[in-house]
C-alpha cells in the first residue's frame, strides 16, 4: 500500500458515481477501483443482516486490489454496516458518506435546523440525527423518507422541466422547508443530480450533498496520512458492476457525463 | 402429487400476490405456496442469464413442497425464463402470465389493436407481440415501458386523488390510447392495482390484468386435468419471501387485503 494505491468505492449501485466524480474533480491523480453492486440493488429495502453480508462481500472484492481506502458510497451501507466493516478491514480506513455530511451540515447551519432528504432505510436508521449531534447537539434535524427520488434519477427524470420530478421534489423537500430548515441534507448518492431542481425552488437553501462532503473529507484525511497522490499523472479508473455492464453504463452517464472515462466491467462476486 | 397437492407461486418479489389473489378468489379450496424473492427483487433490470438462474432457484425453492403446478406470476421471469423452467421440471406444468393475457386480449379486441404497459425489460423483450401474434397475427400491438409505476404502487401510491401516480398513469396510458388501442394489457403483477386510476380517465378501455388472466388460465387447465382441488375445505396458504418478512406483509397488504389470511415468512433460498 502506497500513494499510488487504488481508492477502492462501493455503493449498492451506480449512485455512488457521484462520489467518484467528486474525488476525481477533487483529486485527479488518484487511482481508483469503483464496485457497484447492481445485481442486488436496491440495498434501502433490506434487512440488517442482509446489508451486512452485502457490504462486507463488495469489500471483499475492492481487496483484491491495492487499496489505500475505502468510501463506502452508500448511505444504507454506511449507515448500516461500516462498522462491521471497518472491524473485518483494520488494514486500511473506511470512510462513509453520512459523517462528513453531517460534520458540515452541523459547521455550516445558522438557525441549527437541518432537513434530510434521504432512503426510507436511511432515514429510519436514524444515522443523520446520530451523527449532527456529535457535532452540534442543540441542531435540530428533521428526516424525510423519499422513496421515489431513485427510481425517478435512474429513469433520467431529474432535470428542471420534469413536471412528475418537480412535482415528487416538492413533495419531499416543502415539508422540510416549513420547519424553517436553513440546510439541507442529501442523503442518498443519487441526490445530486435533482440539486437543479431544488435550487430552482428552494435557492436559499444550504444544499450539502453527501457525496461532495465525502470527497472532501477522504482529500483531507490523505493529505493529513500523508498519502496523497501526486504524480501529476491523471488517476486509472476501473468501474465494475455484479450485474449488465452496458444498461449500468448507460445510467453512469447521468451520474459522471464525460468523467466517465473507461468501460464499465461486469464482475461476478458470490 | 394429488388434487390436494400445492400450486406453487413465485415473482420477483410481492406483485404476483395479485395472481394469487386471483387464484383465491376463483379457486378457494387449492392450497397454494407463494414465493416472494424480495432479497433479489427487481428481476426487470437484470440481465437474462441473471434472470434464469434466479428462477431456477425460485421454482427449487417450491418443488420442496408437494406441487402440481407452478404459476411465473413475474412478467420478466416469465418471458426470459419459462422455457428454462418447464425444461428443469418436467413432472408438473409450469403456467405464466404473458400468455393467458395475450391470448384473452387477442379474443376480445375489437379492432384489433392492443397496448400494453409493462416493465422496460418486458415491453423491451417482445414477449407480449410473439404471444399475441400467436393468437391474433393481424393484431397490432403497442408496448410502453413504464418504469416508474413499480415504485410507486410499492410505495402505495396507487389510488385516484394521488396526484403524482395519476399523472404518471397519464402519461404512460396516454400515447397508448392516442393510437387508438381498445384494449390495454396490464403486463406486470402490479398494475391491476392501478386499475381505478385507469378506469377515471380511460372508462372505455377494456383492461385485461396478467394476473387474473392467469389465474382464470389455471383454473381452466386443472379442470381438463382433472386435478382440481374440490375437497369443500378452505385452502391452506403459505407465503415466504426471501428477505425481511415484516416489511413484506405490510406491502402484501396493499395487494391481497383480508385475504391475506396466514404470515409472511422468511426463507434463505441461495
Amino acid at each position: 500500500m502506497d500513494k499510488n494505491s487504488y481508492i477502492g468505492v462501493f455503493d449498492s449501485g451506480i449512485g455512488g458515481l457521484t462520489v467518484v466524480k467528486g474525488i476525481v474533480d477533487s483529486l485527479p491523480d488518484e487511482n481508483i477501483v469503483y464496485f457497484g453492486d447492481t445485481a442486488r440493488v436496491p440495498y434501502g429495502t433490506r434487512s440488517k443482516r442482509q446489508i451486512i453480508e452485502y457490504a462486507l462481500s463488495d469489500v471483499k472484492f475492492l481487496a483484491t486490489f491495492d487499496i489505500k481506502a475505502v468510501v463506502i458510497a452508500c448511505n444504507t451501507a454506511d449507515s448500516t454496516a461500516r462498522e462491521e466493516v471497518m472491524a473485518a478491514y483494520p488494514e486500511f480506513p473506511v470512510f462513509g458518506v453520512v459523517d462528513p455530511a453531517s460534520r458540515m451540515a452541523a459547521k455550516t447551519t445558522r438557525n441549527g435546523r437541518i432537513g434530510v432528504m434521504a432512503t426510507k432505510a436511511t432515514a429510519a436508521s436514524g444515522a443523520y440525527d446520530r451523527a449532527i449531534a456529535r457535532y452540534n447537539p442543540e441542531a435540530e434535524v428533521f428526516d424525510m423518507p423519499c422513496s421515489l427520488l431513485v427510481p425517478l434519477v435512474e429513469n433520467g427524470r431529474f432535470l428542471p422541466g420534469d413536471k412528475v420530478a418537480e412535482m415528487v421534489v416538492q413533495e419531499y423537500a416543502q415539508p422540510l422547508v416549513d420547519k424553517e430548515v436553513d440546510t439541507l441534507i442529501l442523503g442518498c448518492t443519487h441526490f445530486p443530480l435533482l440539486t437543479d431542481i431544488l435550487r430552482k425552488y428552494y435557492p436559499e437553501l444550504n444544499i450539502i450533498s453527501s457525496s461532495g462532503a465525502a470527497a472532501q473529507e477522504l482529500r483531507e484525511s490523505l493529505e493529513k496520512a500523508g498519502t496523497l497522490n501526486d504524480s501529476g499523472k491523471p488517476g486509472t479508473h476501473r468501474y465494475f458492476v455484479s450485474d449488465d455492464a452496458a444498461q449500468a453504463e448507460e445510467i453512469a452517464r447521468y451520474f459522471m457525463g464525460s468523467v466517465l472515462d473507461s468501460r464499465v466491467e461486469q464482475v461476478r462476486i458470490e
